[in-house]
């Protein structure tokens, strides 16, 4: 347990709630199961668990393994939408949706019957759509995801892991599968195997709780970095908020909504960024993950913060 | 336009803020379609509008047709939702889900996929399945609506349009192969007619603008009634809210949480029902519908009042 | 076992090979699920098994229970479909397709992407509209059918089974769903109760091996009936085959044309109808079901006798 | 017009048919579609026609362009299919099915609902899986068709159209999207790069009518080759017929079994083959497709050759 820059109040108070967020969890680590799909992310161990808040002016308090980085994986799609709407505005959404998807978080189904454009920017198709864009506007959709990140946390080691892209690549056929499918309906702008190139890369980002809410703070600032320069207008980052609540957690959106009540996207290594607008950016981080592909102990921990808080969007 | 209750300067805001949202939305009055498979509603003009604003205070304001009663249709699975839920708490769950659709809102498809657990309380199969737990519970579910209804609004001569009920029941096809549907998986209690009955009467109450607003202000004021008494709990108040945010515009609801952010559920007769909780719940009303089956000129009207208030939940 | 007017050679040759399908099938008598949708079919002893074949010169031989009467079940639609198609010709074909369904016998699925159109005449939806047709062109429907049928099998008292058409009626919800559902598209000309009615009595029908092969003799002389009379064109007998080829056997129709390689319809109550065209009509009764609906010892016993004779049409 | 070979009474008789089919089809010829999506075969034209019949004795009738040569596209897929049985027998059902798959021909959504097993070996999942089992057993699966079929002619200069499988594989993110789909579920033995490679050169070999109809008379002589050997067991030559028929012409079978009545496969070029069991085989050709991707004028003619000469299997 940790935190800094804080006045003593409310460090005592905030590390009071972590401490019982982390009681709260502690009946639900270690089960769920640790996919497989990617070999090098396959050795989790489901028992660790770290969690970390962001206010909106920049301290970071956390609890267990808040400061060991993993890999941030489907967390990044927040971050190449930020920079792709950035940069391009209104313009992305011709090209990928904003509804949740209704099925599984790589669903081809949908996408036939949509003839090539991907409901929304957090499936894995519409956030292949997402770095592709990012890829034409940038040169380097990956760089320019790992040099905001650096900046955001102060910490420029910040990298992508090789070994976990490499891994990722080797086994990603469905992948390859949803990016061939897009760019069969002329919706990829770039070939196809660079694309699966940044996306695994940028999937494969390593980070820690702390340095994802540090990152994730100009969402709960409605669109100002730390520095106080502004990325995204008020009104681009509410959007992205709204994405988050009803497409961020795969299709377990509505019962997450439901269930916790905040913007949050999770990543199958057992990440989750949540964002309480205007007050703070979270990440929790439990490798175990339920059916749907998000982390049990994670959910469980938001649960328990929105409710000792009182925190909710709604 | 007009108000009551309130003081001067809050008065005068609050008129000049519908003021404006009436201009906004001036140049979409009468575009879109009125829905033609309820004869009974086929002849509404669509360059009716209302729009309604009531305080967690209880004071209501509003512009345009706002007295008007119109047909509330959908709208009314929001409070058919609510009663179960405070008869019967979570047990509800277990029969339907929490999830977006993603699919258009009268569709068997998922419904096939998912054994006769319907996606949500607010597509058709769902509510349906909601009608019926209240009907097992109360006896009346229509009866039930609409006395809480009348409480609310202090307004004893709400009461369902026989005419709207018996012209939809009759070209209710759609709705009849639900039910069945339902039936065949054994998630309906009572007989599939008495159900269609109860729903179609639920649907078809008459309220204005003015009435639903009020109706509505127990989710903005946390689950309390407008007399001071608990309907349900703070936690089911945010969770309905949850619920209405992801899935109560059909298969529009993300487009409707990226664009206005606040929960909201709509009708086929024109009408959304918007929450803005801790503050004010609002009714809307116009019959021009697009082509997800939502009010033109409502969602024009609740883009233009969160974008001038700057309230949004996200 | 046994025949009736032909000539020695001929009899003993027949009975030779009825009694080694006979014997090929005793391996697989009793396995397999029997039906519990509707009750009264519910307690069929799965060890039964008959089968009939009557040539197209109007001979019957059989083995086993062939002279035992069951309920037809789905066998039915291939009369009201030769019957709408005499009254009614190709106009039947705007309103009902004749392609493979690729899903489940009585899936709302491919409904509801084709606008109300069912995929083909023998799932449940297609054979609602084919029944709607007979009733608009007959006044009486089931009538017609057993009207047919006694005439071709020259046995007044065959009749529809009251009891089992009640039992079906009353656990009929997804029936109902699929006639309110192709109503709602404006695909029947008559009430839906009505529908309803003549078609699970037709489906009552109680008729045994021996009269069911009688009954489907008219496919394998190109159109003929018994009495030398056509009852539709030899383009229309060629084309009723295709469809029971193709589509006969739910979406077993691959595997049983694959396997077996002749016209067939099979009913849930384990008859199944099959057609060698130019020589036999053939009908096989057991009541265990495989997972796709179809007799697991009809099939077996059509799988040998094709062998044992070289019969197919490949 | 030619024939060769033949009694002088049935050489007049055949063209006499073939005359007659030429004459029925000229009235469409020119309408329909050629596909663009492999620009190679973009500029062909659509009045073109050819038709040839090789009889279970080795003679071929033609008229039309029938000593043209066109690229076979999907009609290769029949010998893949031969030939991998020929050597692996019924294995290969475990890995494809046998069923006709209700969905156009590239659909990702039955394959996705049956976890990368292909509904048939003839929609282009399906194929795909086919030449990566005849891969495996030949090490060279389009050497081992091409190899079969110059036998089969006698005509050793028969090949693949480099062109043309280069500008197909250019143009195949539809077909890389299957392949790596169906790989993503383990069902592809070697890398998704080599089956792709095999798979569209045995596409893009280069036949003519007369050509085809003397490689597919194997399935007329049900399953002895044009030298007296034997490819395949009677029974899979009639199981290969089955599945041409439920399956060979696209989400078109159901409609093409009624209306010819006989096992054929079309390919996107415009050719189908056609089989009547015992008689002949038949190849016809013209560009221009229907909507379902059949050659319009190989339809009409295959419907009046089986009209005019009664052959059909029902």
């Amino acid at each position: 347990m940790a935190s800094r820059n804080s006045s003593a109040a409310d460090w005592l108070e905030c590390e009071r709630v972590l401490d019982r967020v982390a009681g709260a969890v502690r009946g639900v680590l270690g089960s769920g199961r640790v996919p497989d799909q990617i070999p090098a992310l396959a050795s989790a161990d489901p028992h660790v668990f770290g969690l970390a808040v962001a206010t909106v002016e920049g301290e970071v308090h956390g609890v267990g393994e808040w400061r060991q980085r993993f890999s941030i994986q489907s967390i990044s799609k927040v971050f190449t939408l930020a920079l792709a709407i950035e940069k391009d505005g209104e313009a992305l959404w011709t090209r990928v949706g904003r509804e949740p998807s209704g099925t599984s978080f790589n669903s081809l189904v949908q996408l036939e019957q949509e003839r090539g454009i991907p409901r929304n920017p957090f499936i894995n198709a519409g956030a292949l759509v997402v770095t592709d864009r990012l890829l034409t506007l940038t040169g380097d959709a990956c760089g320019a995801v790992e040099r905001f990140l650096r900046t955001e946390c102060a910490c420029p080691e910040i990298a992508s892991d090789e070994a976990v892209a490499s891994s990722e690549a080797e086994h990603g056929d469905r992948n390859a599968a949803l990016a061939h499918f897009v760019a069969s309906y002329g919706n990829l702008e770039n070939p196809v195997g660079r694309v699966l190139d940044h996306y695994v890369r940028h999937c494969a980002i390593a980070m820690s709780c702390a340095e994802l809410a540090l990152a994730g703070g100009f969402l709960a600032r409605h669109g100002v970095r730390r520095d106080g320069s502004r990325l995204v207008s008020r009104s681009d980052a509410k959007r992205i908020n709204a994405v988050m609540l009803t497409c961020g957690t795969y299709d377990a959106a509505g019962e997450f909504a439901y269930r916790v009540g905040v913007p949050a996207k999770s990543g199958i290594a057992g990440g989750i960024l949540a964002i309480i607008p205007g007050r703070c950016s979270l990440c929790v981080w439990s490798p175990g993950l339920d059916n749907k592909g998000n982390s049990i102990a994670g959910i469980a921990a938001l649960d328990a913060f929105t409710t000792l808080t009182g925190w909710s969007v709604f």
